[in-house]
């Protein structure tokens, strides 16, 4: 079946309503308070891999694309996350360090990825496979997941800031300039999607690179809670009371 | 440090006795019966992902090694998941297809892998892409779990046979071949590994591809574990009830 470019973002809306980790047991209990200082520093030390490989995920596309326009466009996205060549102002990944460090956790270390559970690292690698192995609609689309990440930042950062003594509005600082780089990176994929995507067969493609991305990001919390709120062991993962290089006030 | 080879088997050996997925709950609670049917059910379709990518890994080495000793040995290796030429006997693959029919799952639903968990595809991914991009000594080395293997296969054996109405020998005769091709396969990738990492720096490599390994396996009982024994959901996952061909006796 051919959706419209309307049925096609409806369906698009529909995965994230039913698979986006906005529906994780560890997102509700992160950003309602649930959650011990150890465990916020196991899912800021993990999801640093995530934010690590995208400036990587977003170069592997870079180099795929053709046109100049498009190539230009992309490129924001690594000076999103990498900053500008004179660092000002500072990118997400080193506004992702403000936290870890705000959160005690040695700096090293945490860009080591050496105390990262092996399935988060599997999940990132994934994704990066997945951008160079498939088509240039599917790279993109594997973005879309940016459309509904508004509505789990405003969540995580309102609820994280009422609940944690532990955790500021600075060290939460990446979430704010997110708040405003996804919207518009995900109107511009969610348009080239819409425009590209016209066979049924692309728009299967499409739709599946988001479950694909929903799924990745659902895979790193699922390991998350396993091994940090449910407290299975983990061998070679990062432990409470390793690698901390002094008490945040 | 540089270890003598006795060291180095030691070390390797040292790595299993720590990390080897026969210390996971997952294993624990399948041998000793304290599994349902729907819990073996979800193992056997996991787990035919893994056994899926075995002769697709092998298959990639075999296409790297230059040595044409080496390569008759390690295509044994493929024969004995594909089966022979005329399928006589069967490969590894099919008695794995003989368990999950066994326990009822539709075998198209099983091959197509869709129910899989994404963290077992994305472990069972993360390992082709190490036999693919790493050293022929640390592909090889990654195989060493093998040395482990029949530790772990007597007790699952043993104990599914003692616990479950619904397994049998015929069910579990995949398990039965392995007994006498994985110490095979163990003595031939040791021994290699022991002549060719003689600098720290190769045998520190070779330690960390059978950590590895240690850990795509140890990753994808804790998402069984997780989804399936804590009951956690998994959006697109195989439910219990679903795929089910008829109940077997």
């Amino acid at each position: 079946m051919t959706r419209t470019p309307g049925e096609l973002e409806a369906a698009l809306r529909q995965i994230g309503a039913e698979r986006y980790h906005i529906l994780h047991p560890f997102h509700e209990l992160l950003h309602s308070g649930g959650c011990t200082k150890d465990q916020v520093r196991a899912w800021a030390l993990n999801r640093y891999c995530y934010q690590r490989i995208i400036p990587t995920k977003d170069a592997i596309l870079l180099a795929r694309l053709d046109d100049v326009e498009m190539r230009r466009e992309w490129r924001q996205r690594i000076v999103d996350h990498d900053g500008e060549i004179d660092d000002h102002p500072e990118g997400g990944l080193r506004r992702w360090l403000a936290l870890t460090d705000g959160l005690g956790l040695d700096r090293a270390y945490v860009t080591s990825m050496r105390g990262a559970l092996p399935t988060t690292r599997f999940a990132c690698d994934a994704y990066v496979a997945f951008v160079r192995d498939r088509s240039e609609l599917e790279a993109i689309a594997s973005s879309l997941t940016e459309m509904f990440s508004p509505a789990i930042i405003s969540q995580r950062v309102s609820g994280m800031l009422a609940h944690y003594d532990f955790i500021s509005q600075d060290t939460l600082r990446y979430f704010g300039h997110r708040l405003s780089q996804a919207p518009r990176d995900a109107d511009w994929a969610l348009d080239y999607v819409k425009r590209k995507a016209v066979t049924a067969e692309q728009q299967e493609a499409a739709l599946d690179a988001l479950r694909f991305k929903c799924a990745m990001l659902w895979s790193q919390l699922d390991a998350l809670y396993h091994v940090y709120v449910s407290g299975y062991p983990c061998p070679g993962a990062w432990q409470p009371g390793e690698a901390l290089v002094a008490e945040a006030a």
